[in-house]
């Protein structure tokens, strides 16, 4: 039973790494795949490299943005090739596959991978809650993403096929259905916006500070309990909730 | 340091997969290629595909035989693809690795892939030690050469970086000072009389909300640094900074 991972290629720049992508997917099971802004998408080169994976890139999703594509995902895990001045949960390619078989029940779990050049950007990586990095020689890390797509892929067959999960993880007992993308989002653009309210995020140097704030929320995995509490706490906190209180006493 | 290992591929049909797998290699620091009989090489689009790696198309050897390729070899895998009639020993690519970082101490070892289309003959395979099977979709195996060189590299990467790798946990990359116990309670405390002045603590089920709380906290493993923000943020928000800001205006 493959494990139900979704992968997210975010504008890629060349078709035939998409196809070449669909094929490395498919070799290992998954084919669930979503096109971020693609720059040629659909493209007879993507289908001549898919070599018989056409059918991911016939059911391949195209959105606008990575929040589209993460919306309904309970954990998302970006993969970077540079080390990042803001340090982010960093695992390799062999301890994220057994996290996300571990989140994947119950969740959906996506795989982000950014441009060719240039990479996820800190705005993005913002959305994710994991960072995997593929190890590389230092004097020659031009690893193709096609090929990084393969070897996060096989890495997740390997963990789908080992007979016992590592439960090592403490978090690994926290059950509950994690919340999505698409709640984490609203979670924090309602806090940035109770934080602009009161002043405390201000225009100097708001976006160091909301990916700080990101980040200790992503670590914590937020179920969706907790959202909601996380939510009612920043209503009740919002000097907006406070003053109209004060109206109605 | 890379391990020492040799990439032999065998009559290998499309130049772009040996550009390819030299780019593979070099990505994770193996640099010793020998070919035997390719069908076109050298040639313009294994150069293009190499996408840098073209030095290790310049050294790579060319050879009429397997037998020449692994001559001074003292351990020598094959890459199999298929399973065969004749039960060799198999093992996965992960523990391959391993037994080659063990083998190659003073010991040149070879891992042998053969043609795209048919893989490695019987009497190849009665050159080799032993088989790795890089495990695949039972309804979708084609995996590309390059691919399967790549799967391999890095493989062998992270064998070698296993020891460095065994403390790479997601705690282990988040190096700054972590937030003692005495700073956690000093932020939960100072969270629960913020909360109990705008009335989302009360006096109805307050040891449950508060926990819950201190668990989301926990989990995300707080640095002294996001305490002090998180600090700032509770200040900001408190009604009675408020107050007092409205009242120095």
């Amino acid at each position: 039973m493959p494990v139900a991972v979704r992968i997210v290629l975010v504008e890629t720049s060349h078709p035939g790494n998409i196809g070449a992508s669909a094929r490395a997917m498919k070799t290992m099971g998954i084919d669930d795949l979503v096109l971020v802004s693609p720059k040629e998408f659909p493209c007879a080169e993507a289908t001549a490299r898919a070599s018989g994976a056409d059918d991911l890139l016939e059911r391949a999703r195209v959105v606008s943005s990575l929040n589209e594509a993460i919306v309904d995902c309970g954990f998302v895990v970006g993969a970077s090739a540079r080390l990042r001045s803001l340090p982010w949960p960093t695992v390799d390619p062999h301890t994220c596959a057994r996290t996300v078989c571990e989140r994947a029940t119950g969740n959906i779990v996506a795989i982000v991978l950014g441009p060719e050049q240039s990479g996820l950007t800190n705005e993005d990586l913002g959305r994710c809650h994991q960072l995997v990095q593929i190890p590389a020689n230092p004097d020659f890390s031009s690893l193709n993403l096609a090929m990084a797509v393969q070897i996060l892929c096989y890495e997740l067959r390997m963990a789908q096929d080992e007979a016992a999960v590592a439960d090592a993880d403490e978090s690994g007992l926290h059950e509950a259905v994690l919340a999505t993308g698409g709640e984490l989002n609203g979670f924090h653009e309602h806090m940035e916006a109770v934080l602009s309210e009161v002043g405390f995020i201000n225009a100097d140097h708001p976006k160091q500070l909301k990916l700080r704030l990101r980040r200790i929320f992503h670590r914590a995995r937020l179920d969706q309990t907790e959202i909601n509490i996380l939510r009612g706490m920043l209503k009740a906190l919002d000097p907006r909730t406070q003053r109209e209180n004060r109206k109605e006493e």
